[in-house]
């Protein structure tokens, strides 16, 4: 490229801009959040976006430039750098990098944004903003029953109704437990256990039918594409098929029909059910019951990092497509114990757990379950008709300000038409207008641009609209802030 | 690195972690100051960190990586991506991307991280936060006028008092003025105009001497660094100290100063003058007077960028180190228009003027101006004694939670001693204790920290304190809430 050619303007792939709506819509949601986290006596941290590519946990592989998931940089001393790909692993690396001056346990919350360098899609982006709390150094069960019940209150405090979500939860040494009974136990059957634990993890979306294809042989999805199965004997796999579906309409029942599968069978599995049986014991104490937390053994969640109880939070009722089909929504939050996060430094295990909420699923969920209530509401439009009168309407605006209202005056310097045409396109919800006309007189009109845009639609014959009668009202200059002040508030006084 | 290695859990050179009271404060100033621009008809927008480096306007040098301040990386489709170095770059690259569809002016403010690829110091850290303003499409001088007004009140609702802060006003025109008065005028001059300008922007840090030194022959510093000169004559030297001598105490003074300067020998020079006139008698009609906005003519801020009026905030009263000598400060504001930042994509020139918070500086302005006060106030903790009873103490730390009052239950499974050093070390105002002593009698005692730190500090025989009774209350469970509230709002009962 040549500095004489322009560069053109446009967004890298797979970022994307944000406006006014859907940025204030989001700010208030975290607001909300974060103020469940302090209340609960998790205080804020805030790490860089970029850390030492080491210290993330994301090895530099043989190649020059390790680029597999996080977008990396080589520093000026040669020291590679990465954008952080979750809040995790930056709390990781604090936690170690502070250990000794911590309060143990050790409770903070983050909200920032993260990074991934994937192959971006529809509703994809490279960059998303996560919401997490964790806290490091308590073990099960007693810190994850605490992580649940702030998870419910937060998203009832974003805006959720109780009644509008469930949070689902598992124990990752009830999996191991289920798979030791049919065999899986030993080392060398590592991989088949994965299998075995992604094809449980399709239970909701592929049913009963699809798992099963993939325990066993394999499975031809719609595209023709072939996924190698787990090859379980038969019976084997109609025990895990049949372990999905034996949650129980009440926590007791789950953990009693568990607790008759792993008896003398698998310690872990046992050790998985005592640590759900106490966790939901304290939960219903603490008026958290079966409507708000259930024992789902269809749950799985990430593979290779959660070692104990595992939970997600979904909306109950799903929202329908155009076709009026429910469309699949995914957990709006999620989260589960780690019990191995620090070892990697330390050395040492030190237990934790965490919860982080989909912000950008939450916030679809919000529109969905409040309608769709985020409209862009502008500022009052003052109209610059007299260019030496600048003042003026700069004193009506502040006028406005110090009544509470959101106001600007038009600087654009254009004519009236255009003018207002400015106003409509910035969502104002009113105009205030002093021609030289008004002056003499020592008014001032107030066009209702809601109400004139409802009318516009609304009136056939709209030669009165044309006159521009419709929505306008003219007052006295004094009363101006509180005519506009009624306009907005929906009292029109015509 | 082999992977059995433990990597060393560190922050990035020139980056840092930031914690509680200080997110807390930052977070409460920009939600202010945020306030103000909504106020004031600016909606937010929201980029993404990482831009084509192309489009951010650093171009691809000669060299594998670009690296020239900014942190850049290949994208696998080879294209170069770069972090945001300010939020002026991705504002033009969005208004270019857009301009069609945008109402203009456009008028948005945004706030977030910024990213430089920089040598760190001390206080200087390589990502860091930025606050702007900017209203693009709109000329001189309506809107220079309403983003200098802004910034006086967004200052003023972050917490400066109206006493102690002042907006420093100068205009790149008549700076042209000036330097075309010595005959600097012509494109051939571009390199020593430089050199004056930049030998002008001293004059606050070495005084006339400096300045005359380096407008001359040049300057050895005391380092022993030397630093060539602008090689004016002496005449012409004299006039540009001279000039900067000359910002008269009102404005009006200031103005009319200039214009004699300029008539009929500047024709930059003159038009510089109507606008910093129209731009303070603005002001002063809105109620921004001398003691506010002052034209300034040492301000000469961004060499190449401004192209009209420049402005900056600063604190009248200097904080003073601790030898007692008054530090320098710097502009916790700045701004000014930029006529020019759209044309590298479009071609033509969109007028635009804008305004960025120094959050970092602004930040440190409000410590000084209020005192210390961002102590950090950390939640209740509840004392975990007896196993068995976690349901009892959640129950009353969501008591408490629900009185408005932070709380937690400790998690971590220590003694009662190692529970109260961990609520100290918490920064908890008080601990509430339920053994079974106080469980026989329904009752709780709560432990008053800040009070016991009080004591212990001042308390010369302790035995009373080592009893533990100094500070502490027992009173009937179903009071606890009540109880706790009084001694956090220092309402203490004995």
């Amino acid at each position: 490229m040549t500095r004489t050619d322009k560069p053109k303007a446009r967004t890298a792939r797979g970022f994307r801009d944000r406006l006014g709506a859907e940025i204030a819509a989001e700010r208030d949601m975290l607001a909300r959040i974060s103020e469940v986290y302090e209340s609960w006596g998790f205080d804020p941290l805030d790490t860089p976006a970029l850390e030492y590519t080491d210290a993330l946990g994301k090895f530099l592989p043989d190649v020059d430039r390790p680029n597999d998931g996080v977008f990396s940089l080589q520093d000026d001393d040669e020291q590679w750098l990465s954008l952080r790909y979750d809040l995790t692993a930056p709390l990781a690396r604090f936690v170690a990098e502070n250990y000794d001056a911590l309060p143990k346990p050790f409770r903070r919350y983050a909200v920032g944004p993260v990074w991934r360098n994937e192959k971006p899609g529809p509703g994809r982006y490279r960059q998303f903003t996560q919401c997490d709390a964790d806290t490091v150094g308590a073990p099960a069960p007693f810190a994850d029953a605490e992580c649940i019940a702030m998870l419910a209150e937060a998203i009832e405090a974003a805006g959720v109704g109780r009644q509008d979500f469930i949070i689902r939860i598992n124990d990752r040494n009830v999996l191991t437990g289920l798979l030791e009974t049919i065999g899986l136990g030993g080392d060398d059957s590592a991989p088949q256990r994965l299998k075995v634990l992604r094809a449980m993890d399709k239970f909701t979306r592929l049913g009963d039918q699809g798992v099963r294809q993939l325990l066993g042989i394999g499975r031809k999805d719609e595209s023709g594409d072939f996924t190698e199965g787990a090859r379980l004997e038969d019976v084997d796999a109609e025990r895990v098929i049949t372990f999905m579906k034996s949650s129980a309409p009440t926590n007791v029942q789950s953990c009693s029909r568990l607790m008759e599968l792993f008896e003398g069978r698998s310690a872990a599995g046992a050790k998985g059910v005592e640590t759900l049986s106490a966790i939901t014991e304290l939960l219903k104490t603490a008026g958290y019951d079966e409507s708000r937390v259930i024992i789902d053994l269809t749950i799985i969640r990430g593979l290779e990092y959660y070692t104990g109880p595992v939970f997600e939070a979904e909306l109950l009722t799903a929202p329908l497509d155009e076709q009026g089909r429910p469309v699949r929504f995914g957990a709006i939050a999620s989260g589960g114990r780690y019990d191995d996060l620090v070892r990697r430094f330390k050395g040492v295990e030190v237990p934790a757990v965490g919860v982080s909420v989909g912000v950008s699923r939450l916030l679809a969920a919000l529109d969905f379950v409040r309608g769709r209530s985020l409209e862009e509401r502008g500022p009052v439009v003052v109209l610059a008709l007299e260019k030496d009168r600048m003042a003026d309407y700069q004193a009506m605006a502040a006028e406005l300000r110090r009544a509470g209202v959101r106001a600007e005056v038009y600087l654009g310097g254009a004519g009236m038409k255009a003018q207002l045409k400015y106003a409509d396109k910035r969502g104002a919800p009113l105009a205030v207008i002093q021609g030289s006309d008004e002056r003499a007189r020592g008014e001032v009109t107030i066009k209702d641009l809601v109400l004139g845009a409802r009318l516009a639609r609304e009136i056939e014959d709209n030669v009165k609209w044309r006159e521009g009668q419709a929505a306008q009202i003219s007052v006295p200059r004094a009363q101006m802030v509180d005519a506009a002040k009624r306009i907005i508030e929906g009292d029109r006084a015509w």
